[in-house]
């Protein structure tokens, strides 16, 4: 093999593929990126079996071949090489050469060693047809703001992945552990046949690291019955999905409340990050928060440490006493982009929400004993 | 104790005295910020009997006193508060409460844990007669560029610290290790007595965190048998000297060279980077320069990786083939801010040594043998 890429083009198309390398592994192929050379094409591959990613690297192709290299360290390598042409010259023994002239006062030469990645394993064929498309923005966004509420324990697979429903023009994601769910819902720019799937929240996570935060370019969603495939300007994630049924949260839903209250998210949310300072020194104790008629009270009475705060908001309904782990709320207004939140309450032993009147987002947090 | 005080300023100067607190220590106190507050005057310490920090709080004060938080937290909460005032106040059972208004719709008040700071280990007294100014970036550049090459093993603690030496105007700083060394000179504005002195690396690179990249503001540094002061904005570092006679390095000044020239700093350091990579990958290897009329052949022969290099260079004298390990050749290409480097050596098993002509920095590093 041999080809002929710019350094930059080089470094970006291993970051982007970084996302799917195995880190703790006993198949040390996964730790592997995989470069294929055929026809006009350079791909790089990288996959764990949970994620798989490829990318279209800009270059040359002289000589046609494949050839892994450990992830790691040829990241190390291509990165600490001067923007100018890579070469990368293969053999028949599976050694790499790097050549790079950036100038007339400098030749670089390295030699690092391959392996023929026959062994290297492919992404799975998914039929491209029935392509759902959205912004690398909205996607990015969705998933950011409901990511975070799903279960990080594998002790309940479902819990760890996050429900992507389909139906007509409308895209629902939903998160969910055992003391919240979070659920975002977007309107696509066209209609589809209804689907659904459950995604490890972890893949969604990587993907995150790669789309850009860009309104303008597209993602291409296909669903098959066992992976999701994106793909976006050259590249193409592919994810496992989670098989089973997802937790239903529709009898999770806000039926009636009985106190509902505007408050500024900023103030709030640094109301809550003391709050989760003084827990954390003061025997983990929850937040008590006493809503009244203009103001919200927030404190905490540890052995400790001790907070009594009070900000003032607009209020309907009841006055109301209730209990939270500080952090469940401070997640959830770490992710709103609003400047004012509404939340909405029935009593101290009812879950709490937090929505916008387009239901846009939701979220949920289960209160604790006081 | 009841003070008042912008929360901005307070938090600068919690993260000012910081660098003094001890992290791994059964002496709890040490872990502690003191403030105290008599006369006019707002003081905050910390001192892991190393190194010692106080510096001056801007802010009123209501009732004087004194007490010790613990500094980690104490740092988290003044740091998570709104950029207001704040007021402390601290109780006979020394419960601090910390209260801040910062508009009309918030009331923050935080109760935290104190101790009476009386067992607080004080910083020692220094004679604050012949002060010796330098300017701030002057010492902040000048311990950049050589405290990396003093030992960080404990096993020999004169090497683990720096030698400062003072000559009428001359101001020398020394570090060294078994390996290599590292010499500045500074021409000072004014003539001092003649004085030396071992200062801990850690420490030194400890004050470089709160000292200002800045030449026109000064530090003023005071000797004594076993501390060195240095006074600077409203700031106090006391650090603990090294006794011992500081190694001789004259005897390793060079006395004459067979091999100069002189190269770009930037593609060097480059070389050196992927030499580290490949020498890290390829059982440790030395790079082997190979130094010829107008060009310098770099190159590593490991068993899996391989590096070969050429950089034009203008050169005077013999040729010559020497080895080295790269990183200490890199560490020292990375505190110079020259664009071109000249290097000096003599033979394949004599030091090598990186200087300027007017003899500001002088560095040298030991070969190895190839």
């Amino acid at each position: 093999m041999k080809i002929i890429c710019p350094q930059e083009d080089f470094a970006a198309a291993i970051n982007i593929v970084s996302k799917a390398v195995a880190t703790k592994t006993t198949v040390t192929i996964m730790e592997c990126i995989l470069i294929t050379a055929y026809g006009d094409e350079i791909k790089l591959t990288a996959n764990n079996n949970e994620i798989g990613i490829d990318t279209i690297l800009n270059g040359k192709i002289e000589e046609e071949g494949m050839i892994a290299f450990d992830a790691k360290f040829f990241a190390d390598i291509i990165r600490s090489l001067p923007n100018s042409d890579v070469e990368l010259t293969t053999n028949e023994k599976y050694a790499g050469t790097i050549l790079c002239q950036p100038s007339d006062t400098e030749r670089i030469e390295l030699g690092i060693p391959g392996r023929p990645g026959d062994d290297f394993p492919y992404l799975p064929e998914i039929n491209q047809k029935g392509a759902i498309e959205i912004s690398q923005m909205s996607l990015r966004d969705i998933i950011r703001q409901t990511a975070f509420a799903s279960s990080e324990s594998d002790s309940n697979i479902i819990m760890s992945g996050e429900h992507f429903k389909i139906e007509g023009n409308k895209l629902q994601v939903t998160a969910v552990d055992g003391h919240r769910f979070a659920v975002r819902k977007i309107i696509l720019n066209d209609n589809y046949d209804n689907v659904e799937a459950i995604i490890p929240a972890k893949t969604l996570n990587e993907l995150n690291k790669i789309l850009k935060d860009d309104a303008n370019e597209i993602v291409q969603m296909f669903f098959s019955d066992k992976y999701l495939m994106f793909m976006f300007d050259t590249t193409v994630v592919v994810t496992r999905l989670i098989e089973g049924e997802f937790v239903n949260i529709e009898r999770m839903m806000m039926n009636d409340y009985q106190t509902k209250f505007v408050v500024p998210k900023k103030i709030l949310s640094e109301t809550l990050k003391r709050a989760s300072l003084i827990s954390r020194e003061g025997d983990k104790k929850p937040i008590v928060m006493d809503i009244t008629d203009n103001k919200i009270y927030i404190g905490i009475k540890g052995i400790n440490a001790n907070q009594n705060e009070e900000i003032a908001i607009e209020k309907e309904g009841k006055n109301l006493k209730i209990g939270f782990n500080p952090v469940f709320l401070l997640d959830v207004l770490n992710v709103i982009d609003e400047e004012e939140v509404t939340i909405y309450m029935e009593s101290a032993k009812y879950p709490c929400y937090i929505k916008d009147e387009q239901d846009t987002y939701n979220y949920m947090v289960l209160p604790v004993n006081i």
